[in-house]
């Protein structure tokens, strides 16, 4: 396991900073021919066929994800078809009391949709009973602790994430006072508890952003392959297993903390120039994140999750994998530098001149954002050959608290504690 | 059969024209009861449960709809869970070899498309392999004939839709040379459709508009019954069967014109005030519509496809079926009137101060605008209740050619005869 693959990564534009860290990070080895324009001859090489699907798990939307739990639904569930990212700001004279309620509505919301039951003050209950695998995981942003009189609880990493280079953050996809991650495999689902969510919550916040993703319908791509992104390529081999290493993700203090059992969220809106990835041939696509497009395979490998052999040669003495593929710049040397990524696409209405507005609404949950994912993203900042086509358009971070139990509310610890 | 149960429904304002007219057929008569403010209570009343799914036909997203025929796919086929309907305008001097050119260009793309193959230029094949159930459903707007020089072929019905008073057009959502509409049971599939047709475009056209839609995800709602909209109502019921009445879709000429197989594609973007909705009681929203929410059934009969008794009186002496109820006013009594509609949800991010933008794209096809969509829509303009809560604010008419034959190209009747 690594932090391998990364999709956060940093653009160059076509000046300033950005393009030097680029060229400074050894462009010239990517070679003038992988730029040239092959689009005409892509298809020809993609021989490969996806692996066959198997039936959905869930072919009538009636299954369900549990609410009630040590940890927050959404993070290591697997991802479903689409998801809203909802970012709220507190309305002026939210204190502690009021979250407290709030959390306490939100709690019952949540309790309910995710078992495929309306929500008390549900106006339309027939939408609640396709539940889909509904998961809402709820984020704070650092209002929530300035609101509430608790700074002194604000974990270290909770603020906005440094500034990188290649970042052209936008302030409409920026930060929030809180976040709602809702998730399903059916759409109206989704549509449907956001509206009572953010109903609900009316007299508390305002709606800041939201952000839609979708990826591949469920059943439609095979158990432990991976998703692909809208520049085709097989987006997050070699994730975080939580059954496996649960101290990357979940928030573990030895004194007790409120937010053991929790975790942080990034949010990264990655908008992709899919016109100019279009000019790139297959093999520079290739050499650019250091995997084969048909399959995900690394360059020096066979199947999607071989271990990619960084010191291989090819036969003119230079590097199988590109000395700044993706593949290697988003690797990490250190072990606990890895986190959980839980990507979803975008595809905008383009704006006026432009074919397409796609991109990557990239996720992440790690224990500690400065010590996993800003080391990590610092590296791909200096060099990684697909900033040339990816550019940060919005960046946000939320302290996700543990799971409610039977009996509590959404953020019982901290905010009673 | 009948062209009943029509969402394109023209709201009243607080204000002007549209209250009046909403006010002139009788809003009296919905009595107070059913505005005063119900959400609470609503869930329940909601005790009856959705019919249970049954499993999707196409778990695995490989189900292909045939491309080549008489007639255009996606106007009769059963909705896909998602589409993107794209309006383009014509670039400068866009003639008839160009458009015989583009037209040779996408049939290609969406032949192989719709078979789950890649486009010959396609950059991202992979994502071309899970086609489920894809359609690609071509328009014509009138600057198609003006720049093809065939004014003389241009259905008389193919220019915008008279004003109605309930209109609140914004001309980012109206008209357009050309459309796409774009189909699947899959999300990134249809955004790679549209990528690719509006690349292979780039130099004949721009984007005007796009506009995305969902419905439930395959095998949650079972097969008969009708997709609800986002005000929680069974959207859809007693919608034409091109088998049964494949006249009142598909273009006729006894005299051989070129839209035999063709019909017409009336597309409405229809916002609805989910917020004052919210204000409404159940019983009072099922006044509105004259269905029960619960199963779509008429307030005088026990299931969906139950014929309403529009003569029916409570023990009051009053209509059971408000006299100004969607029902009764969709309901034409010329059965030459109806048409098909294919409507999609859409859910966008709301604006500053709101809590959402929800409404519906409505979709329709018929064989003649003027003969069969105005008539109704006129009758709704003049009085329909649920003109309170819905606003038209786009709107577009397109001729729809027949289909490609084998070695045909789309609009080749139009384009070579």
């Amino acid at each position: 396991m690594s932090a391998d693959d990364e999709r956060d990564v940093r653009p160059a534009t076509s000046s300033g900073s950005s393009r030097r860290s680029f060229l400074r990070g050894g462009a010239a080895a990517l070679g003038g021919a992988a730029l040239a324009l092959g689009g005409r001859s892509a298809w020809d090489a993609a021989q490969a066929t996806e692996a066959p699907a198997a039936p959905p798990a869930d072919a009538d939307g009636r299954a369900t994800v549990p609410f009630r739990g040590p940890h927050q639904a959404g993070v290591d569930t697997p991802p479903q078809s689409f998801a809203a990212f909802v970012a709220l700001d507190l309305a002026d004279g939210v204190d502690r009391d009021a979250l407290i309620r709030l959390m306490g509505i939100w709690t019952d919301d949540v309790d309910r949709l995710a078992a495929g039951k309306a929500g008390l003050t549900d106006t339309e209950p027939e939408l609640a009973q396709v539940p889909a695998r509904l998961t809402v995981t709820l984020g704070y942003g650092p209002a929530v602790f300035t609101a509430a009189g608790l700074e002194d609880r604000r974990p270290s990493w909770l603020r906005p994430l440094p500034a990188f280079d290649v970042d052209r953050l936008e302030d409409r996809w920026n930060d929030g006072d809180l976040i709602l991650q809702v998730c399903a495999d059916d759409e109206v689902t989704v549509s449907h508890a956001v509206r009572l969510l953010v109903k609900e919550a009316r007299t508390f916040t305002t709606v800041r952003w939201v952000q839609r993703g979708f990826r591949r319908a469920p059943g439609t791509t095979k158990p432990g392959t991976t998703m692909r992104n809208l520049m085709g390529q097989v987006d997050g081999t070699r994730n975080v297993d939580t059954g496996v290493d649960p101290g990357l993700v979940w928030h573990t203090d030895a004194a007790g903390g409120w937010l053991a059992g929790g975790t942080s969220m990034v949010v990264r809106r990655i908008a992709m120039n899919l016109d100019t990835w279009d000019e790139l041939d297959r093999a520079g696509r290739e050499q650019a994140v250091g995997r084969r497009l048909a399959d995900g395979s690394p360059l020096t490998g066979t199947a999607e999750h071989d271990e990619p052999d960084l010191e291989a040669k090819g036969p003119n003495g230079l590097d199988v994998i590109n000395p700044i593929a993706h593949i290697r710049r988003a690797r990490t040397e250190n072990a606990a530098e890895r986190f959980l990524r839980r990507a979803y696409n975008y595809d905008d209405a383009p704006g006026p001149g432009e074919l397409s507005a796609s991109g990557l609404v990239f996720v992440t949950f790690q224990a500690d954002v400065d010590r996993q994912f800003v080391p990590v993203q610092r590296k791909l900042d200096e060099a990684d050959l697909l900033n040339i086509w990816t550019t940060p358009i919005g960046s946000a971070v939320f302290a996700v608290p543990p799971g409610a139990r039977d009996g509590e509310y959404l953020g019982q610890a901290l905010l009673e504690a």
